[in-house]
């Protein structure tokens, strides 16, 4: 198996005040065409640091990437650290600075002395001319070795990755076997549960297949990877697994997309040309966010409330007064009234809505800080179901989208069982 | 200054299935008690890959931080190796076994053979009982250096590093020197442009001092990070560099909180008692999730419309069909009538409406992908401004949103100058 290693430079990154979300992206994309990330390093803007990690990675890896480090400004210093490395210097490239010119005309800017050095390149690398910023790909190879480095941009890395990078590591090292990922989403188990009920099955595998918990907010993904260097042989054991699995969870599997929730929701919903809107009190505009961030989503999504306020409620989603005086705004009258006023407002065919209490304040005896209700409606039908989540705000809000999102689907899909891990009233 | 390791364990962090969110936070944390944390190394459940990273790290770190890979489940090897590390072994503990009793009590669940089996562990360290979870934290010292293992579930990491590890590590690490962070939100000017007119600054800082360009969504975020072991050298030092930087960019500095713009306006809102409702189109909820994450701010947090649809802003915002019809809903009557039909339906001080095109689909010649038009309104005055942002969906719902934060911070705070990025008309 081809080893990889990515590398991300950056002081931001040890600081904390940037979250690393490029290498999980660049994983799932490398994953796709059979390449496994192994390692991953991360270091701040220092050149006995990088020149380190560089020498660890291709004493390990056979593909290094190095993410970040290579902006205009004088705190960058991945380049010139890579012709330290690589024994060579920066040469001016005429066709990288047409490249610059390019985008920064499109970005409405003028070219200044800073973002005509970029033009400036390692001598002995291949120049992959990136049309999403100013700063060059460089790609470099060294005992059958490849090295390449790009922006820390998110966007920019992604352009970079599926329209340059990816297809030529295809090239340079077509033989590498499969892998293969499958991920179920389960419901009504805790880790350790579901690890017991699947104890005979995993000590079963094959030594190709490996099994892995994901305990997500309130659900449990599992995943099984299986490595090979034929593909149908491949398949037909990762088939055998699947059959296996579903025997065993049947109706608690509530989805085998290896997906988020709201993209298996999306397919769904644009398949059946349903629409949605949503009436958020908990989770605060949270659930609507994570569909309209999904490109396309207007086509089925219409909208959402967040009605933080009673008022709020009462105005716009017009939940009954009294109700929310007799019951309290967490409540099923209230988030019945909330699902059924969202539909209403929004004209959709299905609806969640939520009000809980995320905490850390607003708990009482009664619905103490974790108390979520929620409602589902499709077409003429609806449900709620109440849940007992944890102390942690966040960790709330994300369970109580992904309760309502199930929630939905087990309506959408006539294959699951009925039983949520809510209480059913 | 005392250097710091942190190792993040799992296979799913290789295969892209979860964002390493945890190492960020882990850092700023540490930064404040003046620990430095300067290598991240990230592996999967594999024995020889962690024992060589924990060489690796005891071989150039003073402390190690190690997250992950303890959970109840066969894939999770952090303990076992750990044990094989330090060349000991598993023994049962009964204190532990209380606790884990205690945490499983409170989930409403029954202890089962994995999770009472978390209750063994290594022999020679010392054992911090997790009281969030059935995974205790392990401490190790080792030739004066200190490794500490503790579960990667977020929240449970991060009530063990508050409650007990950072503490602790102050009590062993009681002379480490002192770093500052400074952090100024500039607008107007693009990453490379900040960087020539900051040129001679940079080149006459002190070399205890770094300076670091972030270019966040529609802004720039520069960091003054100061490190030295006298603090009252440090801040007086750290001061001249503050007075230098407000001399030269003086109306484009927004905040100077090391904080996201929510937590900025957050800040502002609670002491100003204001309260604040948002309208929102292209952003589609992420602006409302920005402040509803926030503890507490019920405070002034009303409550939020996403009017994807037409309908939904005719209907609920209020917002006039024929001004949709001849001007488009991405544009000025638009949004404007969209704040404050937020500000009137949720009866606030403050709104923030935005409506653009977030593409990739939906642009024309006219109005192309990352259109996007915003409004603010604080009591009686108001205001709206055009944006051309980039292709990119995510990252224009981001910027939006930072650009929305930042025309309300600038209407709240009188001492910024007027003349934001965007087109006044």
């Amino acid at each position: 198996m081809i080893v990889v290693e990515i590398i991300t430079i950056g002081d931001e990154l040890l600081i904390g005040q940037v979250v690393d979300t490029n290498s999980a992206w660049m994983a799932v994309e490398l994953n796709k065409v059979g390449l496994d990330v192994r390692y991953k390093t991360t270091i701040g803007d220092n050149e006995k640091d990088i020149l380190d990690a560089l020498e660890k990675a291709f004493s390990r890896a056979s593909i290094v990437l190095v993410t970040g480090g290579i902006g205009p400004t004088k705190d960058d210093i991945t380049k010139k650290t890579l012709c330290k490395y690589f024994n060579t210097q920066l040469v001016f490239d005429e066709k990288t600075l047409k490249t610059i010119e390019e985008v920064i005309g499109r970005l409405h800017r003028t070219m200044n002395e800073l973002t005509r050095f970029q033009a400036y390149v390692p001598e002995n690398c291949t120049v992959i001319q990136n049309k999403m910023g100013t700063a060059p790909v460089t790609w470099f190879e060294k005992n059958g070795k490849i090295l390449v480095s790009m922006p820390g941009v998110p966007y920019e890395m992604k352009w970079a990755m599926q329209k340059e990078i990816i297809p030529r590591l295809q090239k340079a090292f077509p033989t590498s076997g499969f892998i293969q990922h499958q991920a179920y989403w389960v419901k009504n188990y805790s880790e350790s549960m579901l690890a017991l009920h699947l104890e005979v099955f995993e000590n079963e595998l094959p030594q190709s297949i490996k099994l892995a918990y994901l305990p997500t907010s309130g659900l449990v993904r599992l995943r099984l990877t299986g490595k090979g260097a034929n593909e149908a042989i491949l398949n037909q054991r990762m088939k055998m697994q699947r059959d296996k699995l579903f025997a065993l969870l049947s109706g608690n599997i509530v989805s085998e997309e290896d997906n988020a929730l709201e993209n298996v929701l999306d397919k769904i919903l644009r398949d059946k040309k349903l629409t949605l809107s949503v009436a958020e009190s908990c989770t605060g505009g949270k659930l609507a966010s994570l569909f309209t961030v999904i490109p396309g989503c207007s086509e089925y999504f219409k909208g959402g409330v967040v009605s933080y306020s009673n008022e709020a409620k009462i105005r716009i989603l017009d939940v009954n007064a009294t109700d929310i005086d007799k019951y309290g705004a967490v409540s099923q009258p209230v988030v019945e009234q909330m699902v059924l006023g969202a539909q209403h407002i929004f004209q959709t065919d299905c609806a969640i809505a939520v009000s809980g209490v995320a905490g850390p304040g607003g708990g009482t005896p009664e619905k103490p800080v974790g108390t979520v209700w929620i409602a589902v409606v499709y077409k003429g039908k609806y449900r709620s179901l109440k849940f007992h989540f944890s102390q942690n705000r966040e960790s709330n809000i994300l369970r109580a989208c992904n309760c309502g999102m199930t929630m939905l689907l087990e309506m959408l899909q006539p294959f699951l069982c009925m039983n949520f891990g809510g209480e059913d009233t």
